[in-house]
């Protein structure tokens, strides 16, 4: 085995500590990486709050991986020492079901291994990137551009694989008239990635401290959710609107600014049901969906794309010790606008 | 002017009763036609009743309709006297917004006129089709196939390509599995098209008495609602969902059935929102979504695929008196599956 150390929940909301396990050893086509940095995604917090249920304790959390290549197994061949690899929300999967089949791993009915708190393949409980090791089937990580800084690399893992996969299955381009919903870690990158798709990008958001952010990220448009006019100028304008909003929201006032045909896409989870007016969506044949990350090639196409076009998440690297502070900021919304645990000083 | 005869509701929720009005004279692209069959709609008891507010009275509704034409306006020359025609939900768009250009004149945002209590461009307000002569621009009625029973294609017009369009949209054909929501005027029609378009079709529906005449229809599975071992049997198995169901209904029960993708799509107009789980969408990235009737090329399509498919709505037709009982049997779901006034015996 190898051992490792990390951060982890101990019980169900418990703060976050030092802790010490082991990875496995290298099967044939596994890589052992070294972890550089680790970004700081709501999900996390859920889990480690076990608030979606099924939290398995001791809990490493983490799935915006970025680290370098340590070692390769006897049949790994695609990486050599020292190369970047990126990891995201998953790290095995059946690899024959039609969904994996199409490259769409995420949506994988034959057994879909997570990250953290999900059974691996040995019956072990597989443990995230809040850690100074990981080993992976090399096939599951990912190419690094090179010309990024790889602390602004790690939130492209999830929070910029889930909001880029909706605006390319909704052929955002030139023209594209796209409505991001909320300002924080997923949307900042739907604002940066819609916008570099050459999308004309309008922010909805309650926060109107928040308008500045916007244009610098690359949105024309900006409009607070409670300026009832301004929401009706923009009534029935978008094509796509990427909904990041998580807390309880009236669907119907958003889905009135899509034109027809325009989807809705949910990339948060929010707890509370939404209620959907058929109305709503009726009279301009509107859709409502959601989009989960995204499957090994969107995602590498993503990272291709980052790197050619200089796109990297807007970050605030901290150290392990500060993870809890950080999860308390996180739920405020006081972070601009990803935290990324730098996993160095662990050693 | 030209007079008629009609059955109207003189106020709010009113019975239907016999009434004398006129129609205007022929314009030089106008056709007036003599009605035969009206078939009616769940939405001209709703109109009746003002539960969509906003109706005017008197108001003849009625927009299933079929008949022939009688005389033509000085330029009309798609139609000869004698000629058998169909008119549906709508009688006049702008003609130039995007919608009209692209033939989706359901969604035109220029000014759409309604069949029935709705402006005209005279600013009358329209009237609908149980009545026995309509006066209407040639250019918004559409061919009957020959071969079909007149009053079996009157419902054709609206709950005929309400049901079609969003099977064509989502390309439903050979090896497709459509779940039909419902079995009543739409859903009947939903299960007689889909199941010629080539798909596998299973009614869900809460009367354990409809498997028959499912079968009948087309349908090759049926699933009582409550018989959850049913349901989830058919858990992501299906493409697409066609929901007629009016009453209050769950939702994420029925788009569980979903397969990666699929969509379930809004037909009839729940008065109650419906109360949407995003985990019922993202796990595998479903559509929510509705559809409202069709264009005149989509429904000309669909008359013209009729023709030469043999199908035809199950229909009870009645004599206009009966109109107010029909009303009441149509609302406790007494009909198999669509009621269509013989209009000839008006005169």
């Amino acid at each position: 085995m190898i051992e490792t150390k990390g951060y982890a929940a101990m019980k169900a909301g418990g703060p976050l500590e030092p802790f010490s396990f082991s990875r496995r050893e290298l099967a044939p086509n596994d890589i052992l990486v070294e972890i550089l940095y680790c970004g700081i995604c709501h999900s996390d917090i859920h889990q480690v709050k076990n608030e979606w249920g099924g939290a398995t304790f001791p809990l490493v959390p983490g799935h915006e991986i970025v680290g370098r290549v340590l070692k390769g197994g006897s049949q790994a061949k695609r990486f050599a020492v020292g190369d970047a690899v990126g990891i995201g929300c998953f790290v095995d999967s059946c690899g024959t079901c039609e969904s994996c089949r199409e490259g769409l791993q995420q949506y994988c009915t034959g057994g879909l291994v997570w990250t953290y708190n999900s059974k691996d393949r040995d019956g072990n409980m597989t443990q995230g990137g809040y850690s100074r090791k990981i080993v992976i089937r090399e096939d599951y990580a990912l190419e690094i551009p090179r010309n990024l800084p790889l602390e602004r690399v790690a939130p492209l893992l999830c929070a910029g694989i889930t909001t880029y996969s909706p605006l390319r299955r909704f052929k955002v381009g030139k023209g594209s008239r796209v409505g991001v919903m909320g300002l924080g870690g997923l949307g900042h990158m739907a604002v940066k990635l819609a916008s570099r798709m050459g999308a004309d990008v309008t922010v909805l958001s309650h926060s109107p401290n928040k308008e500045a952010d916007s244009r610098v990220l690359g949105a024309t448009g900006f409009v607070r959710t409670n300026d009832s006019g301004g929401m009706a100028r923009l009534s029935e304008t978008l094509d796509v609107m990427i909904d990041t909003i998580s807390a309880p929201h009236d669907p119907n006032l958003y889905l009135g600014l899509l034109k027809r045909d325009g989807a809705m896409v949910l990339v948060g989870v929010p707890e509370a049901p939404l209620s959907v007016h058929a109305f709503s969506l009726i009279g301009r044949r509107r859709n409502l969906t959601a989009s989960l990350i995204g499957g090994l090639p969107e995602t590498q196409e993503l990272l291709d794309f980052c790197g050619r076009e200089g796109i990297g998440a807007d970050v605030e690297v901290i150290s392990p010790s500060e993870v809890n502070k950080a999860y308390e900021r996180t739920l405020s919304g006081d972070v601009r606008y990803r935290f990324v645990i730098d996993m160095r000083s662990l050693d």
